[in-house]
């Protein structure tokens, strides 16, 4: 806080969200990025620093070539897989706020649905993950994948019926996840199921992929792209858009991690990694869970987000499915969450497209607007290693 | 260097350095990083914090596990490849200067002859690298393997022929840096090739490999790990080693970069992304090539070491083969370089070797000891998006 020129993200650019983008992952990186610079203000000229996730298909020498930048001096990669979103925010926070970078681009682009599914369980051997074929994430998938266990629905199922157990809850609290998102992406057009809203009984209709979660407990596969860009407070006076502060990032990893969900953690129902993450963005800003006028939990499982929510203090643990009840995640409701439909039902850019709301609704732009938004948080993935941040209007 | 509570490494560990480990990378960068613990007098219980290569198989996760790290704030991967090492001890400095996390150890871990070979035309498409098949690092080789540029050494091979017709230089001065590492190696037990020794005849002798490129001209292909321990100075003062000092770090990216000595980079004769770092680097520190006591510069090919020296400055453009032929490398010299024998005649551990060195020189531990070594400089890759840093000894 007590940074002099703080960094914030002044341009935000994506494409369209869909299941078969019809062009490389490349070029979806490269419109995003020019369309968050030509948001901001700037040009690839102005780019001297580049982050993107470990996960990421494009790198960073890629992508500079095609921009034509023609100088760089930061570009690294924030690990890990779905938890890597807020945390590439905070190394281009960490670039620009140090000086060794003036505009720091972050991006994410992937082919999920068309190219490499991460809803299927040979995706390790398919692309796109291959990746990772030689590293120790895809041996350690071979420890599940014989027993069935062979996609994060499957490995998290456990989990979710361990909360249900554990706190004498119903899949109704998993169901107000979803159809709260759904109602939120029912007044966002470039929701992918913009126009397509959904009751608790369609909830509870859908098919079961793993007990106890259905088809729409689990997030989209989606093709597309999106893009930030992060300067200092100074020079985003000179710039566009009216600059959106990234007050505090941070990073969790907790015990015995395996993947998600790791059967090997020391809890099943809590999310410890998303709890470390919280504890230090409250510690950084001076700020609390009752200052956030608005939220974006990662929604890989609707299960996830009400652990989030117990995790960051929103409620007490086994306290969200009462929250969830009362409509907590509402605009009206105690944490507005998910306001775009979030990854369940606008698109799933791997954490990015909840960062993305963040920054709308600070700028007051947001087709679900919080009034008068002040304070956001947002998280990476739960219940494996993640990120966290704190943004804030200007 | 107004960092009131600056980085320092105080842990230094690796595994014997070979042709064949016998055993996995997993493995290999946990005894590094035991060891490097050790050396630092710190256990697991210590570390909150885990920084990488881009091209690391071993993700933090599994290393986090393995080592039995509870709860972890700090986990990210540097870019690019060879160019990543001195950024990974950056992005530690980051780490522990702004207190995200307390000790945070780097590591490299590769079975790089006996898995993957880098100097294999189908590397790509056999593991390790195939890391990244799907990855634009695979898309942008397409481009020139079939041409025959297929391997790092035919890639820069035109640009050392450059060289030598731009400044009228021999082979000669190849030779000269790769008997002077050879001479180093005599005296360093873990060096691969310690007690056979190499003259220039051997080296105009052994067989050419991409014209004007010879045998001994290009780095060693090895299996092995080093890792590093980085913490505050503060808390350095109650550990069991003297702390060295990372003063400053830097990255460097040219333009059009495209793999190894990019065909449409500005030029062909200097290490434009070295000159980048350097100039960030005397910038950061205050500091200038005079100041320097040791070197250790990224050694893929001997014609490397040439150009970074130039592009430090060292010395003029051109004036590397005059600067070589006075034995400006030697211990005596103008800048001793690469004393431990370098990835030509210690080991190839994607530069993360001729760092070890740097901070032995700085401990007053090298087995070619520079007396009262104060500063060192140390770089990654040249001709390829890079980074660098200063050393000093407390």
């Amino acid at each position: 806080m007590t940074t002099p020129n703080p960094a914030t993200v002044v341009g935000l650019g994506a494409t369209e969200f869909s299941k078969n983008s019809g062009r490389s992952e490349l070029r979806l990186a490269l419109e995003a990025i020019t369309a968050a610079l030509s948001d901001a203000g700037l040009t690839p000229e102005d780019v001297d620093g580049f982050v993107t996730f470990d996960f990421d298909n494009n790198d960073p020498m890629a992508v500079a070539r095609n921009l034509g930048v023609t100088s760089s001096t930061f570009f690294a990669r924030s690990s890990l897989g779905g938890g890597s979103g807020c945390a590439s925010l905070g190394l281009a926070k960490y670039a620009v706020e140090t000086g060794k970078a003036k505009v720091v681009v972050c991006y994410r682009a992937m082919n999920e649905r068309s190219e490499w599914r991460f809803g299927q369980p040979s995706r390790q051997a398919k692309g796109g993950l291959q990746t990772r074929l030689a590293s120790t994430l895809y041996t350690d998938g071979s420890w599940f994948a014989p027993y069935g266990m062979a996609t994060d629905a499957s490995r998290i199922a456990p989990a979710a019926r361990r909360y249900l157990h554990e706190y004498n809850a119903t899949t109704d609290a998993f169901g107000q996840v979803a159809v709260n998102q759904r109602t939120y992406a029912q007044t966002n057009p470039k929701a992918y199921f913009f126009g397509r809203p959904m009751t608790i009984d369609d909830y509870h209709n859908s098919r079961m992929i793993a007990d106890p979660l259905r088809l729409f407990d689990c997030c989209q596969e989606s093709d597309g792209s999106i893009a930030f860009v992060v300067t200092t407070r100074d020079r985003a006076r000179d710039l566009k858009q009216k600059p959106v502060q990234i007050l505090a990032t941070a990073q969790g990893m907790g015990s015995n991690p395996v993947g998600l969900a790791s059967p090997y953690a020391e809890t099943m129902t809590e999310a410890v990694e998303t709890r470390i993450v919280g504890d230090q963005l409250w510690d950084a800003t001076g700020l609390k869970p009752a200052d956030m006028d608005v939220a974006s939990l990662y929604d890989h499982f609707t299960c996830a987000v009400l652990i989030q929510l117990e995790a960051l203090g929103f409620c007490g643990a086994g306290e969200a499915p009462e929250l969830l009840s009362e409509g907590g995640l509402a605009i009206d409701g105690l944490i507005p969450t998910n306001t775009s439909g979030g990854q369940l039902s606008e698109a799933y850019i791997h954490g990015y497209e909840g960062i993305a709301e963040l920054v709308r609704q600070m700028r007051g732009t947001a087709a679900n607007q919080v009034p008068n938004a002040k304070f956001g948080v947002a998280t990476g993935g739960s219940k494996i290693p993640t990120s966290g941040l704190v943004l804030a209007a200007d």
